[in-house]
């Protein structure tokens, strides 16, 4: 009996928690959240801690924490398996972590908890859901360019480590500096300084840069080409319905034909 | 009697303003005000002010003003209807608003007349209106990249404001530093001048970039398929109705048959 | 009988300059030519003179010009009609025009010549009919990109013209740097300049960007759609082609049908 | 006797080189071969020589070389005609090479054998296929490409050669400055200089620079709409099928009725 009243309750917190009350409640928070955050950046962070602002943020933080807490109590375990409520319950963990001086930057990423408002809204998240289910077709052809991406960055090292030749004394800076060649950032001046030591260093950027940019352009074609399978496949099914009830026409008109044969004989 | 008179003389005149001779006249006007603005530019503000086509100017937007001050005496409250008749009315409106100094650079913002020849063009007019219908497929997949840029660029601020580093001391700093980023401006040097003082800023700098890159990535692929899927739907209805006839057929054949049936018995 | 000879030895001319051994010929000269020219540029053009490569280059400039008389000899009034055959010419024209002095350099457009080896290949020449073609469907987003970059490049000087600020004194100026921006290319560093005398100039310079990219966006995406189409167009004709088969079939079936209930009336 | 003895023993040998077990083995070697690369390049070349890395790291060339003598042994003439079988082999042979002291750099291509993983993985060898395959379609308009671009550069050498300007000074400087400006890197810093010396070489870049966007957007849109075609075209096929099982029953409804119609006679 007892145990029932429990359930039920557990229950009826849980709708409230995820209605459309608190839905609006939360997201205006949210966004006053970000936006504390966002006043708080132009301001000395000495002054910042004496100002209004700073007493109405701690207090969001204490209703996120509750709001979550509620949350947690009302869905009990299931509260978990929802890839939305884990991300919430990180975010507002972060914020009341008591941290460190030098630590304290990592709290800002309470901010994130902006991306709560894509929870609220259906098609959001259908769109979020969507860019996660890309990630598997762009994975593979990621792998090759990582290996690629890799390969090319040890090479240059070994060819590349002479003295007066910044940007190639070691694994590390090597991959910084192929990664800004591949976004074509600056490459040129990279070049430049690199030919008055190796006049044939163009050989090797240009292999390099021609082979992942076309292993970047099939990446995204095979995207596009994927995304588009999949919307013409459910049009072909609509089609293969089709062509379905005409066979089905079909197989009719030759059971009555049989008919009429067996009459005739 | 004397108001139908009325109506049919303003009908007459919206004929007038809205007929091939008056896109022709205006068409050309447009073109000239375009291109003595830009002759403008070339010249000493003072000594433009004594030239002839100071004067030809004035008379155009003069021209101008009474084009669509005849344009609203003929339609009416329809004027108004018309996204571009609006249009229209602010760019001339703001041609001849009387201006301080300081703000006479605002009355350049005529030359966005030159987007009426858009008006007097069927396809051109269809183009627009595709651009403006694409807009609302874009708009959720942009708000995601805002929050992203936002969340992103806060915690920039808290991670990275310290002494000797440029390009974040507050948000806007911080948002037009992300943005340089994005658009892989110069980005390199960003970052080098960061790591002098957080060796551990390219992590930042690479999750930021790949993520927006793949959010944006899946944006354009997003608009084209949408594109696709519609062009295709339209060519699977024109397949859809050569099923119907097909089926049509069927269904007399077995009215046909079934006749033949009767007959038999 | 005179006039029937000549219009066959022109006919026999005109296949012998169109076929295999002189498209080998010519192709291999187009190259060497192109390879001097290339060496050229290595050299001092007073030692250049006086070197065997210089006779050689003569030499096969005249040999085109023999070449192109004669095809023109073959061909008549018909030369003109094909659109390679006018390039033909107008290349090897400008390569024996004798210019004066300065002027030589235009004489290095001989090595557009080159491009006649597309002329050679029936498959580049179908990519390049290809490319022809794709022109007039991206015309008109073009003209409205044109007409939004010269608005935008009026707008800025007018708004940005100021002592110290470099870059937007005319129009011609103004036009290079939006351009600049719009191509990604150290804008940062433009918008930073533009900061010190104008705090707002990034709204200007945030709309333009955006507007720029989301047409070229559409641009593309049309001109993508464009060729799925035409494509897609050509696979449903053949679908067309498979319904109108059956439809055939069916209207047989429907003859042989009405054949037999007047056989049973 | 002692000859099958000897083929089965060379199958058997075969089906464990090609093995599960041992693909783990070589795979995890080629990691750690990668992983001590990249050590490396953070230490000093003298003291590398003394680490026990470095044993490892000979050790693991050794064993990849026995690996590869064994699969020559088992495969015999079989071995090369596999691509990754021959890439495998010339990897390990630059890596045991006893090259002079300036040529040691070379060994470093040894890194490449981390691409064998893809090799082990049947998904990503089929996408390097793509890969592959889609090259042929790339090839033509590729060469276009090159073509416009080495006229281009020649062209750029004889109308900017000239005293002050950097970057024209020959084909090779020509064709590297031509491609940084495709790049979009620091391109308005090349003409700047330029339009001191030659105020209209705006002309040349703008032209130079919408051709080569032009065609490499072209080449783009046909990788795309190519791709599509065959995914559409198997969609198609499929479709055909159907159609071929409709058009099947109706000529065997024809069949019927012919019997049908006889015997009515």
């Amino acid at each position: 009996m007892l145990h029932d009243n429990r359930a039920e309750w557990r229950k009826k917190l849980g709708n409230v928690m995820e209605g459309h009350i608190m839905h609006w409640v939360i997201g205006t928070l949210v966004v006053a959240n970000a936006a504390i955050l966002g006043l708080e950046t132009f301001q000395d962070p000495a002054e910042w801690q004496r100002s209004w602002l700073y007493i109405i943020n701690d207090i969001i933080i204490l209703i996120f924490a509750i709001e979550i807490s509620l949350k947690i109590i009302a869905l009990g375990k299931e509260f978990f398996k929802d890839g939305w409520h884990v991300f919430d319950f990180l975010v507002v963990f972060v914020s009341i972590l008591p941290l460190r001086e030098g630590l304290e930057a990592i709290r800002s990423l309470r901010v994130l908890r902006l991306l709560a408002l894509i929870e609220f809204s259906p098609k959001l998240r259908h769109i979020v859901r969507a860019l996660w289910h890309s990630i598997p077709g762009v994975i593979n052809v990621a792998f090759i360019l990582v290996l690629l991406y890799y390969s090319a960055s040890i090479m240059a090292v070994f060819f590349f480590r002479a003295e007066g030749v910044p940007g190639f004394e070691n694994l590390g800076q090597s991959m910084m500096t192929l990664f800004q060649v591949l976004t074509g950032d600056n490459w040129s001046h990279i070049l430049y300084e690199l030919q008055r030591v190796f006049p044939y260093a163009w050989i090797f950027f240009y292999v390099y840069y021609v082979m992942m940019v076309f292993v970047v352009l099939n990446l995204f074609i095979g995207v596009v080409v994927n995304a588009l399978q999949t919307a013409e496949r459910e049009l072909f099914l609509d089609g293969k319905s089709e062509h379905d009830q005409i066979r089905e026409d079909l197989s009719q008109i030759k059971r009555e034909l049989s008919y009429i044969k067996r009459k005739l004989k």
